[in-house]
């Protein structure tokens, strides 16, 4: 049976452009950066090359990028190195409450550290309102995080309207951009962004590279201290094949960007239509400001689970939230933010497309997916009263 | 000109036995091991037997093995992971003084935060004497961090008899096996190790993946904080082809080991024996208890980058001390620790042999480094009584 892949916020095949590119670093180039000899400089002009790409991409200079192993890496070093950098100044931290685990539980960490937390909630599209930000503010804030795009219902946030109250108040503004980076333009300068998390794997580059932009002059301390690498910010051999795949996959992503963009938003309409026409459901994020490869929704008297578990054995790989949380049985805290009950949250779906996406396989989609939906409720133990 | 690769102690060639293992997982078998789906699934199964594969090499329980970045990572975890988590047990920490940076910076960084640490000296072979670390243990004492070899002068620590001691006084050890691991046997059972940081790159697997044993029932908190991946200690989207790719390389190791330690003890005591002959030179580390495919001497009069440098016109790449300190003026604070003068550590040069060293490839060495050490020596303003 041949496999539909629909989890591509979770992760996504590397584009064979992309391995082609790293080939040549994962044999005969593998010098180390720091090596005075012919191998360490190899690798020293491709890891520059490199970064020239992916900074040129978002409008920052090449002093401004540390390439990490992961978003995971660069948003806890954002939070504790921000929050650890400035503790004269003060230990009050800003996120929203959709935020993923790896800025939520950094969070948490920081508080049983003495830092101060404040999360602002959002609306019943997941969307944070700027002006909440502003309210939240003290003398001792010295970070705003807020995403750019949610992993989970696709929700694009105000980010530049955040950011230039942040600028205005002289805070540091931090966005995870995981999942809007390659797949809409970002501008850090027009923007007002001091600190952007992005991912490599997201955008059909390799596992284990990130890049974290740090605005000049931005005071951190490194999560991984050590040998100096990336100008002291972050030590560790850098990993050239990763780096110099991640940069390519940039490169491809500019150039596609925004037909791909155009191509999924189709998609994702046809997809939202249909599935709307299931009884009991709903679509969980924003209907307009949503970015085009994401749809999420819920279907009441459903478990999330069972959708994925059933769709999977249709060969169809969808999810319920985000991959991270999956292994849970917590309601999604994201849908939860958006006020949706419990019971709602337990029963959605998230569908994700990206560059091998065909309208086909969403056509098998949509003809199998609305036959599980009404098996599963069949054998229900919940009243549709209960609900409704 | 075919250049000859003679610095592994800083990073080594991806075996293509080990890039044929990952191919598939860079290709089709891309998953994310959070997904409950098929493609997720697929990747989880290889996470796990990787996981085997590794435990078993050390002698260590499967749940034991978290797969981390990198070996700095792997450092920066212990340090302050255990130094957060055991607050209330106390704040002392002990270190040698011929730690990588990537301990040393990570100690350094937590006396900001009000930690104390210890260092502990060596003696002219490098060698740390565990009666020094019985003697520094305090009451207030959470953590010992006794690196195995030395990335810079080969020198093998005792670590069993460290071990011991630290069992015996209820305190943590860790030791940074990142130029022992894959080379010389290991068991943290025998050697009562409680944490162990190992690389792949320095295995000839990719960079990108490091690993981290931890005891069972060991109190350590999270470096990076997230999604909940590998049991919690280690959140970020798990990096597969790396770590298939790692096992791959432990698989290798675990067969070649003990041939290739042979092959390699000889061509290190030809290589010895040949350069001693050069005048005013010496051995750093020590004579007998050092890892087979290091050599490090000091030629008085020379500055070791000039001999880096010359050496790579010749096609030959070497380093100065560890690749991570090349980019400093500095003189290695290992071989300053070993009672070197600054002069004689100044013109010091570490060969490091590998998987791919051929006895030829040594004797082209023995050939240019003495008439490049003649000429260096000639052109030297430092006159000659000066140092002897």
């Amino acid at each position: 049976m041949k496999k539909i892949y629909l989890d591509y916020a979770s992760t996504a095949p590397v584009d064979r452009r992309v391995i082609k590119a790293m080939s040549s670093f994962l044999g005969e180039n593998f010098g180390n950066t720091m090596s005075l000899h012919y191998f360490g400089q190899e690798s020293k002009i491709a890891l520059e090359q490199s970064r020239n790409t992916v900074s040129a991409f978002i409008n920052a200079q090449p002093n401004e990028i540390i390439f990490t192993g992961s978003a995971t890496e660069s948003n806890n070093t954002v939070l504790k190195g921000i929050a650890f950098a400035n503790k004269e100044k003060g230990n009050h931290i800003i996120i929203s409450s959709i935020e993923h685990p790896c800025i939520n539980e950094s969070a948490k960490w920081l508080e049983k550290q003495g830092f101060k937390i404040t999360q602002i909630g959002v609306d019943r599209y997941g969307m944070v309102n700027a002006t909440d930000i502003r309210n939240a503010i003290t003398d001792k804030t010295v970070l705003v995080s807020v995403m750019h795009v949610s992993n989970e219902i696709g929700t694009i946030q105000p980010i530049g309207e955040i950011g230039a109250i942040c600028r205005e108040r002289g805070i540091y503004f931090h966005t995870d951009a995981s999942q809007s980076f390659g797949k809409i333009p970002i501008d850090v300068k027009k923007m007002k962004i001091d600190l952007l998390t992005a991912s490599s794997h997201k955008v059909y580059g390799p596992k284990g590279a990130g890049l974290l932009f740090v605005r000049e002059g931005i005071k951190m301390d490194p999560l991984l201290h050590g040998g100096g690498q990336e100008n002291g910010k972050r030590s560790s051999t850098v990993n050239i094949p990763a780096i110099v795949g991640f940069a390519k996959a940039v490169e491809i992503c500019k150039k596609e960007m925004r037909s791909e963009n155009a191509r999924l938003a189709k998609l994702q309409k046809k997809l939202i239509k249909n599935l709307l026409k299931v009884k009991n459901s709903g679509l969980n994020g924003h209907p307009g400001e949503r970015i085009a490869n994401n749809v999420n929704l819920w279907f009441a008297f459903t478990e999330g689970e069972s959708l994925v578990m059933q769709l999977d054995m249709y060969g169809i790989a969808c999810s319920t939230g985000s991959a991270c949380s999956s292994m849970t049985l917590e309601p999604s805290h994201v849908l939860i933010a958006t006020g949706l009950r419990p019971e709602q949250a337990h029963g959605s779906l998230r569908i994700s497309m990206g560059r091998w996406t065909k309208e086909k396989e969403i056509d098998y989609l949509l003809k199998i997916l609305p036959k599980i939906i009404k098996r599963i409720r069949e054998i229900s133990p919940f009243k549709e009263e209960a609900f409704v």
